[in-house]
């Protein structure tokens, strides 16, 4: 998994800080995450195919995190892209969308499919044979939930000296790496762990942007690779964080702390601090491994 | 009056290239002239103090002109802004932004006056005792109008050594500076013209994008002082223009010619032209004082 974020700042964006957008890199996708205001041009700045683009996922419909959505849209409108594009959000997605596309009498050279939300327990959004996608419900001031990215267990490794001994034709080496038996020309099984080791474990990120300290998600990202929590705030204005519906840093530290994630990222800062580093300050004393997305910054999952 | 190109590219924007905005400054106002997306961070990289904005012009419901208007209201909500603003476009600009502002759930602090559009012909839309804003009707692929500032004749300016002569009190200047006569002590009434000369010749701009050629705007922006005319082709791709319903560089030039404008700036470059400087060697031989817009330039009109 490659994660690149595109914009990692709350509120209002200013030339050298966007609001929320991430792209994740995996199992054949280029999955877009959320989509504030600038998100195209980032896109390009930062070299991303972004014609690659099928599945975006909206996590609410608060500005900083979709204004950006329409002009991408419209810039697919123009580039002549004929793909489909699904899109994932709170329900009234779809009618902001296609009203400012009728507003602008826009010709749509491709099929635009929503999958509005309006659960609020933890539901499926996407599935294939590599990845799920499945929300994670929030607490904000609207509708709004994360998103929990979470490969499947990849093929398993051959042991080609095994299988040479066991004089295994290569015909049979991909049913075995997706965990078939061989039977030998003797008649005999041979067990599949005795031909392959375990394939490489499943990875997964958690997406958690925006929301009040919420403990209850801790049983579904339990393990997760990485998690990118929301840090609006630093403890000196913790208070501010019931009304705003918003975390401190060490609250977003906790969390991964009692998930026991990988690792954590954080971000959607509010523009009052001046450095970056004393998010990663506050976090580390409670989860040691806490990075800070910086807008263009990529994270090897 | 003093005009910053906050942007000036056609369609599809890119980090460094910017879909149109502008503002205009005269008469005390800072007026908006489109609000493509990125507009908000574009006023911040410039220094722009937004909070001034009281009045938005919007010329037509395409992205790249509108798609950066929500987002700026909601970072004038976020900033608690109290003062109303006051929004002028084609009809639909309400409900697009009302929708958007709805689903954010956004609580809005100051007043939003929308004067929507749907007239043909040219429009008041904004008068006081500086200047007057009005409608000019374009040709595009949607309903589309540009906007022409006139400034108001200002102050006459006093002749410091006929007021004297004449023994006119200072208490006077005031209202012979806004073309009152002079009755001396005597009773003898000393006309306006023999205590002042004119003041300034009014200024005026006349802001016209997006639009296919149509030279039955002469008449109204006859001896403007600055046109804007986009340009968004030049003369080898003029057969696009019929069907895009844009203009060449040449066209544009051809309208200032026509129009006796004081200056010509261009703009709305199609994305496949390299340099500039092809915009302006396509123009100057037909209209002398042609420019191009930039994003970030200054223009002192």
């Amino acid at each position: 998994m490659k994660l690149t974020i595109l914009g990692c700042h709350s509120a209002t964006p200013r030339d050298n800080a966007r609001p929320t957008s991430q792209v994740l890199e995996t199992g054949g996708h280029l999955f877009l995450i959320d989509c504030g205001e600038g998100t195209q041009m980032a896109l390009r700045k930062h070299g991303v195919k972004f014609s690659r683009i099928k599945h975006i996922f909206i996590s609410h419909l608060h500005g900083d995190h979709v204004y950006g959505l329409v002009g991408l849209i419209s810039t697919f409108c123009l580039l002549g892209r004929e793909t489909p594009l699904h899109i994932y959000g709170p329900k009234g997605i779809k009618q902001m969308i296609e009203l400012q596309m009728k507003l602008g009498n826009s010709y749509m050279p491709f099929e635009l499919r929503f999958r509005e939300s309006v659960e609020t327990t933890a539901t499926l959004l996407f599935e294939d044979d590599q990845i799920q996608v499945t929300t994670i419900p929030l607490d904000h001031r609207v509708y709004t939930h994360g998103f929990l990215f979470q490969q499947k267990p990849g093929e398993r490794h051959l042991d080609i000296v095994a299988c040479e001994e066991y004089g295994v034709d290569k015909a049979y080496y991909r049913g075995i790496k997706k965990g078939a038996d061989y039977v030998a020309e003797s008649g005999e099984i041979i067990p599949n762990n005795e031909l392959t080791t375990d394939g490489d474990a499943p990875k997964s990120y958690a997406f958690c942007s925006d929301t009040v300290y919420k403990p209850d998600i801790i049983p579904q990202i339990q393990g997760v690779t990485a998690l990118y929590h929301e840090s609006t705030f630093l403890i000196p204005h913790e208070h501010l964080c019931k009304k705003t519906k918003h975390s401190t840093a060490a609250q977003a530290a906790d969390i991964a702390k009692q998930a026991n994630a990988g690792m954590l990222i954080l971000g959607h800062y509010s523009s009052r601090y001046k450095s970056y580093d004393m998010f990663t300050d506050e976090a580390r004393p409670i989860f040691e491994n806490s990075h800070c997305a910086l807008d263009g910054k990529v994270f090897e999952i």
